[in-house]
């Protein structure tokens, strides 16, 4: 997605060659009629799956989802990164955030996930994958079914996306970063794969 | 607003006489449909106001602060609450929660508040007002000036809406709780004061 793309080199800044922070307009501060444009770009590409349901991860996540569950008319769940201690029935699972150099537990009401949810999942940002691993494994032991991957920035260099493309899950990310350089982006080619 | 009431009725669950958990469509899952009516129903009710922010607090503000940015076309911005570990310039401030019995530290980037804003804070709750006032200092601190407060449920019988209301603040509430006994909720009548 050029504008996307266009907007983190412009307001975007790179720290070293693995980390972007994206806060100006994406998940501090938001353009919402950016967001606007990503979801209408998502919607584009996951219309015709069976989605029934998206999960995300708190907080970064929770707009672009929202604003893609409000065009696709299905319910948004948002998983919490705390202890699930106010939950009747949690599932939890603790993932490691390579970010902060930290684990945190990811929780989530067994009752909002079924059997019968087909689920996408978008998030943020997809770097080495352990969000959506903890997501995924929450997302199973409820019996759901993921039928997609969404990440609105992606680092192609980092373990997550090889984890989805060898599980076969359709992954769509709209600027996937081939590598940092002296502080510069290069983008992969291809948006879906 | 009869359809929020009537869902928070009908889904939602009181807990003694001062809680209550709507995690079925507003704060954990999230009803698209319902969150688009919330925002248009504040949009009207805000959109002569000289609003240049939106602002509110991770994670249950974000997806009605967010769907009525889209209607304002302005910026919302998402105070965070964690430590401040990985922000340029940050405000923050201590906050104590009620609900969780504990304080967590409320922390902004200084560059997103300016003299020049004039923001409209909105939240899901609005209980004791510990948020909201926490929120207000780091929007002060930098000059901001609030030109009104929005909450979608407001126990109207904690100290939180007396706060708002004697400093003059326009307040938006959407579901105002005047009373919860025997897990029945009685409204309050107005709906702004």
């Amino acid at each position: 997605m050029e504008k996307l793309k266009k907007k983190i080199e412009a307001e975007g800044t790179c720290l070293g060659t693995d980390l972007i922070k994206v806060d100006a307009f994406l998940n501090h501060q938001i353009d919402p009629v950016l967001m606007e444009q990503i979801a209408t770009t998502f919607y584009e590409q996951v219309k015709d799956l069976p989605i029934t349901k998206i999960v995300t991860i708190e907080s970064g996540g929770i707009a672009p989802a929202y604003a893609l569950a409000t065009k696709l008319r299905v319910p948004l769940l948002f998983m919490k990164k705390s202890e699930p201690n106010t939950m009747e029935d949690p599932l939890y699972t603790q993932v490691f955030s390579y970010t902060k150099q930290k684990a945190y537990t990811l929780c989530v009401e067994r009752k909002y996930l079924s059997p019968h949810d087909k689920i996408l999942f978008l998030d943020d940002f997809l770097a080495n994958g352990e969000a959506f691993k903890g997501a995924e494994r929450l997302i199973l032991e409820a019996g759901g079914e993921i039928v997609g991957v969404a990440a609105l920035i992606e680092k192609v260099f980092q373990a997550g996306h090889t984890y989805i493309v060898d599980k076969h899950y359709p992954l769509f990310s709209l600027a996937p970063i081939q590598q940092i350089e002296n502080g510069k982006i290069q983008w992969a080619d291809s948006l879906i794969f």
